[in-house]
């Protein structure tokens, strides 16, 4: 592992910019005391900022820029306005090689668009892939791709499956890591088109990763499996409902503790064990995707987070860079299409008689 | 309110068949004692379990039935070997008006198969929809489908949209439903292009609900939708997240209340509101999908359900067939058509760059 030493920051990205940027940076420096920063936005904005890390300050680089892409852009706005702002100075820097990887809580669609233009894509990638961690019981998984992009083919998945792995690897240190595909029904005869198809190569095909077969949405959070892989579309649901119903559940579980004297007390002499499940299901801890499939490492910070969570995110970049995951993609992807096309070509696609296609089970 | 009076289930239907089927039945007989129930299966079996509920044996016509469809059988394979077996008995039932509705707690793909071929579909739908209940903070909604078919076109999710809304209009007393499409972002830039297209023609429309926009997967669980709208690739997956992390979240919570002595007597003392927790997140009280579209009412109960469980899908039905629903949506299915050729002939189709496709925000 080469330890990363330069990383490039968009300190205004997300709700609160260079005030959550710069604590969250000296957080990752306390972690990484040799990392050094190349930070990009607006010079008095974070000065102000640096002034209470004084450590920080002395290895850090201010780039001022005086635009910012703001949170409700629309990406094509955003491409077109792109030059000049805090997120693509931080991009450049790592196209140039003056920093390992990149970090931004800004606006995810144009961090996306202009990621995709300043570092351009792996071989055979078209369209990158968001890729996030989502807690489970056991370790947490990578779920890719929840909403780059809306629909994926059979080919795209199979490589969203070699990206997930690879950044199993590189993130949770997983030699060998688990793949299985997003799907409504485990029988292989349910599911859309392009799944089963993907499906059927993925059991063909040599691969540096155990593939596992289907997997439906009650058991991501079960932690089985440490690569899930889907289309954005429903990746992108079924990330949010994830994060909607756990704060359901916490509703629930705070009108209930506060229904009564007695449930207020028990609930106290319970404080330890609530601080458990609080630590458990944080969601600053699994703070940090990545577009999967760039010829660079641009992470993406949650824009609502606080220091704890952005320095989560520079954390997932340090990880990815000191395990040289970009050179081992873009070698595993070439390999990978020569792989599907060898398989596709003996192979017929993926059949089914019309009434088999209806049903979801349960 | 006309009051349903004959039902017919399909007894062997479930994980535990006649067991949960004349338990729950008999529960449903309690809460409406008008009702005469039609039960379809092997009459030994049944008729041992109605000896424990002689009120409702009173009620009871046992139709002896030899085969039975296999829980994990392919919907074409209960095709064809349909006739004859519990299920279908029950079907038939509706279709020749001895039954104003019928529930299965069986194989959903089969029952989604046989219930078209046999009660046939309404006017304009081509595949019907499976509609589910979605525990809220608030009161329950309506979530379709929930994996009935892959993919709906923008026609199909504006029937949906009305389908589900007189769902919850039959099912929970809601006068003017509100109803959403689910999306990955609440930007009318996003989305797939049916979602956008059905999106452009509700705002145009003259509907019987209230057309409230996108919803993102985190806001379903917030109850401020009545109906939330989607294909049923998504919509699976949405409701089986949402059940695992429900499920998941219970894991960490019995982990940290039995992490130390101290915590158990916390737990303990606060079981009052465990118990209220427990309540509200019971699934059994969701019990009860239902597959829209149909010509007469079919509801699917869970397959691992108890009595409980399967007295609550009885009670949709009930509702559904209370409100007569089947005759009121035939109406409207045929001036909803009528009013999207109107809007869809004066409008053209919804159009973006393609840049502005990529992006899920957050």
């Amino acid at each position: 592992m080469a330890e990363p030493q330069f990383l490039a920051l968009d300190a205004m990205g997300g709700d609160f910019g260079p005030s959550v940027v710069i604590p969250g940076a000296a957080l990752a420096l306390k972690k990484h005391p040799g990392l050094q920063f190349l930070l990009y936005g607006r010079q008095p904005a974070i000065e102000e900022q640096l002034h209470a890390f004084p450590e920080l300050a002395a290895r850090s680089l201010v780039h001022h820029t005086d635009s910012v892409i703001a949170s409700d852009a629309k990406p094509s706005h955003a491409l077109r306005r792109g030059k000049g702002t805090s997120m693509w100075g931080a991009l450049e820097a790592v196209r140039d090689g003056r920093a390992a990887f990149a970090v931004s809580a800004g606006n995810t669609g144009a961090l996306m668009a202009m990621s995709r233009l300043v570092l351009r894509t792996l071989p055979g990638i078209d369209r990158p892939a968001l890729a996030g961690q989502w807690p489970t019981i056991g370790n947490p998984s990578i779920v890719l791709d929840v909403g780059a992009n809306i629909g994926a083919t059979a080919r795209e998945l199979c490589t969203f499956a070699l990206m997930g792995a690879a950044m199993s690897h590189s993130v949770f240190g997983i030699d060998r890591p688990t793949v299985s595909l997003l799907n409504v029904g485990t029988e292989e005869i349910k599911g859309a088109e392009e799944v089963k198809q993907a499906h059927a190569w993925l059991k063909q095909l040599n691969l540096p990763f155990e593939y596992r077969g289907y997997i439906e949405g009650d058991k991501i959070g079960q932690g089985i499996i440490d690569v899930v892989v889907c289309e954005g579309f429903s990746g992108n649901i079924a990330l949010k409902t994830a994060e909607g119903t756990s704060k359901q559940i916490a509703t629930y579980l705070r009108e209930a503790m506060t229904s009564s004297l007695v449930t207020k007390i028990g609930a106290l002499l319970a404080s330890g064990g609530f601080a458990i499940l609080k630590r458990r299901t944080d969601p600053r801890r699994f703070n940090g995707g990545t577009f999967l499939g760039l010829n660079g490492i641009a992470i993406k910070s949650h824009g609502g987070t606080d220091a704890i969570g952005f320095a989560s995110a520079i954390e997932v970049g340090y990880g990815m860079a000191a395990t040289g995951i970009i050179e081992k993609l873009t070698e595993d992807l070439v390999a990978l299409q020569a792989e599907i096309d060898k398989v596709a070509a003996a192979m017929p696609p993926a059949e089914q008689t019309s009434d088999d296609k209806a049903g979801a089970g349960g």
